[in-house]
C-alpha cells in the first residue's frame, strides 16, 4: 500500500491508526439507505436519514463525546473540554439516486478521527468537534446548505423554517417529527471553532484523471441557479406547426446556444439544465408551459453574470421570434467563497510530509465549507473521485484512496492544534 | 343572424328547434369541471366527468329514452322502439387544463337533437340514439379511444380493463367505483347503429382563418406515437462539461432535427413532442435520463412510417455521437379511417341547402367516429376553432357557430332518415 509511511509517521507520534476499522465502519455506514440498482436513497430527514444519523449519535455518545444539536437539526459532536475547538465534519443527507461516498464520507472520517485520537490518548490543545450539517444537498428542501446557513447565521430562522418540500412538508415540521428539533444556543455562530476542515470526495474528474492522491481547493465557485419559464399555447396536437406556440422550443434553443456558450469557456464555467418540468405533459397536447433551471458555476463573478446576461437575452430573443412569454427568475447565488490561506498550507505541508500527490485547485460543488468559511477559519481536502462520477450510484473512490484522505486530515488537524 | 334561413327551412319541416335553449344548456353543462384560469378539469370517470354524465342521463331519462351503459362505461340513450338506428355522440371527458367544448359540444347537441325531434312530434323511420363515450382523450388512461374501442369490438375487454392511469387505478376499478360498469349485451358491436354522425369543433386554425362555416372530414389522419429514451450519466453540476453525458442533449438534438422535417412537410404532416419527463429531474444533477412521446400525424401512411424511420435513425446517431444509450417503442397506432362516402355527401347536400359555406378536409384529431366507422355507416361535422385552440383553456367556438352545427345535424338526420 502506498500510504504505509504515512500510516508510520502518524504512529510515531502515537496515534492509533487503524485504517481497516474505518474501511469496514465506512463500508457499513455508507450503505444505510443504499438501493441497489438505485443508489442512495438518503433525502434530508428521511427515514434512512433520520437511521444513519442514530447510528453516528449512539456511536458518538459510546465515545464519551457530547452531543448537541442545534436549531437547524445539526449534530455537532465534541471531545475534550477547554480550549478552541477544531472541527471536522460533512453530511449524510444524498440526492435521490445518489452515491455512497458523497458527504458521508466527511462524516464516517471525522468519526474516525474522533475515535483514534480519543482512544490513542493524544491530547490537543483544542477541543475536537465533529459537525453532521442537515439538508446539504438542497434535494428535499431549497436551498442546498440550509443546515450551515442557518446555525452559521447566513440565513434566518423564518426563511429556513418555512421552506417546503414537494409533499408541503415545512423544514421546521420535518425537525419535530424526527426529534431534530435543537436550541438556539448550540448554533455554530454562538461559539464557531478556530478551524474548519471538511474531508470530501472531488465529485470531479481532474484528481482521478491526472493521478493526484488529494486536492486542495482554493475556495469554492460562485453558484448561481435562474428557472426560466416559456409560456406558449397548449394546443392539440392536431394543430398545424404553423399554428403553433410550442414552448418546449423555447428550452431546446436556449439548451442549445448554452452549450455552445460554455464549451468556449470549458475550464472558467459550467452549465446545467438539471429540472424540467413541461405543462401539460400529455402525449397529444402541445406543451404550454416549459419551466426549468439553469445551473451556472465559475469562479469568476464576472463569467456568472455574464452568462446570466446571455441566456436572458436569448430567452427574450426566442420568445420574440417564437411568439412565446418568457420570465426568469433567480432561485439562488451563492458567492464564490475564499479558503483560509493557512488552512490550505497546511494540508499542502501535511501532503507533502506524507509525498501525496496533491493539486491546488477549487471546488466545483457547494459545501458546508463555505458557510463554516464566515465564521472559521476554513479548508477542504479532496480525494479523487473514479471518472468524476458523482450524484450517481456509480459515484466511486477507492479504498486506498479514502485512507489517504483520512490519514491528511488527521495530519492537518495535528498541525493547526499545534499552531 | 346567418342562420334564419336553416332554421325557417327546419321549422317548415315541423322541428321546432330552440337555438337559445341549446345554447343555454351547453353554457350550463359545459362549465361543469371548469376551473377559471386552469380550463377544464374532467378526466375520465373523474368527479366532475362523473357529475356531467349524471347530469346528462337525468335529462336523457326525463325525455322517456331508454339509458343504457355498457361493458366500457359508454352511456346509450335510445328514443324509438324499432328500425335501424341513426346515432349521434362524442365525448364529455376532458384533456387536464383542456377547454369546454371539445366532446361536450358533440354530446350536449346531441341531446337537443334528441329532445327537439321528441318535443316535435316528428316520427322518424330510425331509432334515435345518442352515445357518451368514455376515456376518448386517453389523457387518464392510454391510448385513447378506450370507451368506442371496447364497444365496437377494436380493443379486447383484457386490454381496455387493465389499463392504469398515473396513480395505479385500473380502468376496470374506475368503472365499479363510479357505477359505470355497465353489461356487454349493449357494447355498440352487438347492435351497430347503420349511421353515425358527430358533430365536433375542428380543433384546428383551417375553417375560422379561411371564414368556413362547416367542416366535412373525408376520414382521420393516422396517429401513432413513439416514446424514446436517452440515458446518460447522472453526475452532479460541478462536472465540467467534457466529462459529461447528458441525456438531455438527446432530446434538444431531435426536437430540433424534427421540426425542421415536420415544417418541410407540413401540409402532410404533423409531430409534437408533448411529454417530457427528466430523471432526476433536480437542478444540480445532470440529467440521466430523458423520456419523451412524439405523435406523428398524416393522412398518408408512407409518411407516418417515414418519420419514425427518421426520428430512429437521428435518436441512434445522437445516441452515437453523445455517447447515450437510446432505446425507442411504440405507444400507440391507431390507422388512418376512411369516412362513408354517402354520410359525407349528404352532409354536403346538408350544407348546401342551407347555404353554409363547408370546407371538405381531413380531420387531424382521433375521434370515436374511427372506432364508429368499423360498424357503422360514419361522419364528422366540423365547426370552427376560433384561432384553431383546443386541448387549452382558450378553446373557443361562437354560439352562431354552436348553432350551425347544431342545425347541420338535424338537416343530416333527417335526411340519412330517409335514405
Amino acid at each position: 500500500m502506498c500510504y504505509e509511511g504515512a500510516l508510520e509517521k502518524l504512529r510515531a507520534r502515537g496515534l492509533k491508526v487503524n485504517p481497516e476499522r474505518f474501511l469496514a465502519e465506512f463500508d457499513r455506514m455508507s450503505r444505510i439507505g443504499w438501493v441497489e440498482g438505485y443508489g442512495m436513497n438518503r433525502l434530508a430527514l428521511s427515514e434512512n436519514h433520520v437511521a444513519i444519523r442514530m447510528d453516528l449519535m449512539e456511536q458518538l455518545k459510546a465515545l464519551g463525546a457530547k452531543v448537541k444539536v442545534d436549531e437547524a437539526g445539526n449534530i455537532i459532536a465534541e471531545l475534550g473540554e477547554q480550549g478552541e475547538a477544531i472541527a471536522v465534519g460533512s453530511h449524510l443527507d444524498s440526492v435521490p439516486g445518489g452515491g455512497r461516498f458523497d458527504g458521508a464520507y466527511g462524516v464516517i472520517a471525522g468519526l474516525e478521527v474522533l475515535r483514534t485520537i480519543k482512544e490513542s490518548n493524544v491530547r490537543l490543545r483544542h477541543r475536537l468537534v465533529l459537525i453532521d450539517f442537515n439538508n446539504e444537498e438542497g434535494s428535499r428542501w431549497s436551498p442546498p446548505l440550509l443546515g450551515s446557513g442557518l446555525s452559521c447565521g447566513v440565513y434566518t430562522r423564518d426563511f429556513v423554517y418555512s421552506r417546503v418540500d414537494r409533499n408541503g412538508v415545512r423544514f421546521e415540521d420535518a425537525l419535530r417529527n424526527t426529534g431534530f428539533m435543537g436550541s438556539p444556543e448550540n448554533n455554530i455562530s454562538c461559539n464557531p471553532p478556530r478551524f474548519y476542515v471538511e474531508l470530501h470526495i472531488e465529485q470531479g474528474p481532474e484528481l482521478y484523471s491526472k493521478g493526484y492522491d488529494i486536492g486542495i481547493p482554493q475556495g469554492i465557485v460562485g453558484i448561481r441557479v435562474v428557472e426560466l419559464a416559456f409560456r406558449g399555447s397548449q394546443d392539440h396536437a392536431s394543430s398545424p406547426l404553423w399554428a403553433r406556440r410550442d414552448a418546449l422550443t423555447g428550452l431546446v434553443i436556449v439548451k442549445n446556444k448554452l452549450e455552445e456558450y460554455a464549451l468556449e469557456r470549458v475550464d472558467k464555467l459550467r452549465v446545467t439544465i438539471g429540472r424540467v418540468n413541461v405543462e401539460p405533459n400529455v402525449a397529444n397536447v402541445v406543451p404550454g408551459e416549459v419551466r426549468f433551471t439553469v445551473d451556472i458555476r465559475s469562479y469568476d463573478p464576472n463569467i456568472i453574470d455574464e452568462t446570466v446576461k446571455y441566456i436572458v437575452e436569448n430567452g427574450e430573443d426566442v420568445a420574440r421570434r417564437r411568439g412565446l412569454d418568457f420570465e426568469h427568475r433567480d432561485l439562488w447565488y451563492i458567492e464564490r467563497t475564499l479558503f483560509d490561506t493557512q488552512v490550505v498550507k497546511t494540508i499542502e505541508e501535511a501532503c507533502e510530509e506524507f509525498e501525496f500527490k496533491c493539486l491546488k485547485t477549487w471546488s466545483w460543488a457547494g459545501h458546508d465549507a463555505q458557510n463554516m468559511a464566515r465564521v472559521s477559519r476554513t479548508g477542504m481536502i479532496f480525494i479523487p473521485s473514479v471518472n468524476g462520477r458523482s450524484h450517481s450510484k456509480d459515484e466511486y473512490s477507492g479504498d486506498e484512496d479514502l485512507v489517504k484522505g483520512l490519514l491528511t486530515l488527521l495530519n492537518v488537524i495535528l498541525a493547526l492544534d499545534s499552531s
